[in-house]
């Protein structure tokens, strides 16, 4: 299976400054999936194969509603291609 | 598990006059799918237990990309709750 | 100016009893404006001169902020072509 | 008014080889007018007063249309709060 990318913006309804340590949260958990990843100002793109970052998509949710989320809204972006997607091939340019 | 909600806008990169042939296709698997689901004018929302609903999510790509589509951006959105969360109980006063 | 869709998804950051109460207050807003919309489970969608809409979305980071949310996330989603792009040309077959 | 944060995603409907072109031609227009930006694999993030963000967004429309995209479909991300929201309080220690 060709690399795709998928970033995850997570918005765990929970007290404001609960917001971030949440978020933290769910990066460290990205971070020790052992994929490729990106942190930006309003979501994580990961690289990876399309079935395994779904499943980390559902993990997140999990992981929110374990630490006292009640609900939990996320906007997942896709890009995938049958040749693959890569961040650098849409961000090494302008990250030099 | 209990139910979420799960909208999908899905844009193949094809010549635009078979943007709305083969989105019609992904409506088509989702409701062979047997979730309940709506179509709105810029996602399909369906309501349904998470795994299955990224399941379909994955379906979509795979299916807009056998039907020649070289590039495929999809945006997910998830409404989530331990408690569950239903399409009614979000636009039924507004659906009549 | 052509007509364009444009969708408007809000999470204010408040108490969960208290999103829908101020979704519901934004959806007024619209309603007000006078825009031909379409409200779905997860946004609204709008069909309007693409400036104005963008003022209606700017308002509504007011509306929440005014009452109460300290922050609001929001999803806009636009559907834009030179030749102009309807609802029902989208969804009329679906919810006729 | 405070600063917020909006990212945009821009989707125009050419041929594939020409989207990386015209999405540089985009983010070429997002520097000339001097807000503070980061570019991200899925997406740009801005830093400014909304009604200056939201007036980027339109332009970037324009743009594209002009530069031969008959349909161009974009996903815009709002992080607003009357406190103010910056870039770095979100991503200073992931990119220190």
């Amino acid at each position: 299976m060709p690399a795709c990318n998928l970033s995850l913006q997570i918005v765990p309804l929970v007290e404001e400054e609960q917001v971030y340590p949440l978020v933290d949260k769910v990066i460290e958990m990205i971070k020790s999936s052992g994929v490729k990843y990106q942190v930006g100002p309003m979501e994580t793109t990961m690289e990876g194969e399309l079935e395994y970052l779904l499943e980390i998509v559902k993990q997140a949710q999990q992981l929110c509603s374990d630490n006292g989320a009640d609900r939990i809204l996320s906007v997942v972006k896709i890009d995938y291609s049958s040749r693959g997607v890569t961040i650098d091939e849409k961000v090494g340019k302008y990250q030099g």
